[in-house]
């Protein structure tokens, strides 16, 4: 049994991975406001408040980061840097404090998206986003003491999530959360590092 | 004949793309400190300001940005921002800007690396940043109007810096700057747009 600490636990791919590894693992979750711990991820200081609080743990995963949506006619750096503090830098936050604070062989799993590969209107930002994710986790991976791992996540847009995004996804194929939630699974309990798993 | 311009005028790169472009086409070469205009690209008011001296141009080409190297347990947030924000988000601003200040079926051309896909130990910033900017241009790509193209050339690294560099690229193929040119004479020259342009 792992302990596990779970950021973005209240949302809906969050709940997913909740329900599939709390059925062998012990799960903390984390939310900027809810959860049985709080913080913002994208204040370096709070990441480490935050691992500090829980104790040393095996394996974090963050499903969790925020991008704007905007026409690339009426984006401004200032929009950009929204997903830059929150999806790309507080994934990286949290990857800086876990190499320090993770138990020998523990892993790091973080979470990107489809528009890195399959870019949609309005989705410049989460395409430059989602994309320095997966850089990064390329680089990490082979920096990583400890036999620490590190991988990300892809998912396609959420069946659980068409009402409110189908319009900006017309002929995607939506997936089911808890299969997105299996590919954290596959990177928690597998042994691989330096992954990019696409749930497409 | 093309009335192109050229940030990074002064770099290796720079001076290649020049030699290649200047046999065809009017450059006005751009740098932090040199060239015919200056202009630090971090800061969109001066990409601006830029734009506006030149007057109306047919191609902005980017072959500038830095980036900090340093092993995955030094680095801070503050080491990821330094590529961020020149890297990555300078190479966004000449495109926020480009897309009003082109003519019409102009063309905008910028600058990743190979650490994109094949990291390096103490490239991870490197990695996050090249990334970025493949993904924003993915997305960018699909979004301009008037018949503008986007496209992101992916050096691997130069012949003319393995005196430098070459300790952190054992291994890898270096290649000749003329050769680097050559894709950004395509991007420029042909008509695809969305492409990243591997010279590996």
């Amino acid at each position: 049994m792992k302990k596990i600490i779970l950021i973005g636990a209240n949302g809906t791919i969050g709940k997913s991975i909740a329900a599939e590894l709390s059925k062998r693992h012990e799960i903390i979750g984390v939310g900027t406001h809810s959860g049985e711990y709080q913080a913002d991820i994208s204040d370096l200081s709070q990441v480490r408040a935050l691992f500090e609080k829980t104790g040393k743990v095996d394996a974090v995963v963050v499903a969790a980061g925020a991008v704007h949506f905007a026409p690339l006619a009426e984006f401004s750096p200032e929009k950009y840097y929204l997903g830059i503090h929150s999806k790309l830098m507080g994934q990286v936050n949290v990857t800086l404090v876990a190499q320090e604070m993770l138990n020998d062989g523990g892993s790091i799993t973080l979470t990107s998206g489809i528009l890195t590969q399959e870019p949609i209107v309005g989705g410049s930002g989460a395409s430059l986003a989602n994309a320095g994710v997966e850089g990064f986790v390329r680089g990490a991976a082979i920096e990583l003491k400890r036999g620490l791992r590190i991988n990300v996540v892809s998912p396609n847009v959420l069946e659980e999530s068409m009402d409110v995004y189908g319009d900006f996804f017309r002929g995607f194929e939506p997936v089911p959360a808890r299969r997105v939630a299996l590919a954290y699974s596959r990177s928690v309990e597998g042994a691989q590092t330096g992954q990019i798993y696409q749930v497409w």
